[in-house]
């Protein structure tokens, strides 16, 4: 079957990086530095309907999209989920945390509305993220 | 260092198996069915503070209680997150969702007050979850 991102998760977000199993995703929300993980098949919706290689293999990228944004941001804290009560299709999100963040110490979702990067700060955040991930779905050294 | 249970954690919780890594517990409120994983790592914070082959058995041991849940529960969604934005000790949670329960679809963290569980239905949860559930941190057959 082929993949198509979910068109929720498409509008809501920027392209950052493409891993080994997952697209990565950025939230076009300037408020929390968000990463999005979708793995590339089309029927999951939980992580355990993935086979147990790619479940391995999700770890693997989900820890490294943590560790960019950790040396990207240098964040408070990280909160890793995958809910997807909204959007069925398998998502993760990892995201950075700040103490002084709107939504602190409340996880982000449902919380307040998405504030809009500009042209200037989407660039710089997307660079940054980049330059820290690898298509294999490790963070660089 | 010896690892002790954060007291908040205790407080709201039940004890319910101890895996290779990770104490289980279950999180008194009858509205969801919910279980949080602590790995026995007093320092720990971060998932990405864990050794790796620690690492690997925390993804072992939320897939088996996330099975454990879906076996027991048969829920509409499993939801699992690491966030520890108000306990700082690591932990993760693993919650059976349904489109009946009182939260859905926001996320079960803030929502409304724990309802506690009766004896008889905490006792009832107990022995189904503690039957699927192997110390191996791995779902029984």
């Amino acid at each position: 079957m082929q993949f198509e991102l979910d068109p929720v998760l498409a509008g809501d977000t920027f392209e950052v990086a493409s891993f080994d199993l997952c697209e990565v995703r950025l939230m076009n929300d300037a408020r929390f530095p968000w990463l999005i993980l979708v793995p590339r098949r089309e029927a999951a919706v939980e992580i355990l309907d993935l086979e147990p290689a790619d479940q391995d293999q999700l770890w693997k990228e989900i820890r490294a999209a943590a560790e960019s944004l950790r040396r990207t941001c240098r964040p408070d804290k990280l909160n890793i989920a995958a809910l997807g009560n909204q959007v069925a299709q398998l998502h993760v999100h990892v995201v950075a945390r700040f103490r002084s963040d709107e939504a602190w110490p409340a996880p982000v979702w449902g919380s307040g509305r998405p504030r809009r990067y500009s042209r200037q700060d989407g660039d710089d955040i997307l660079n940054a993220l980049e330059s820290t991930l690898t298509p294999a779905g490790q963070a660089s050294e």
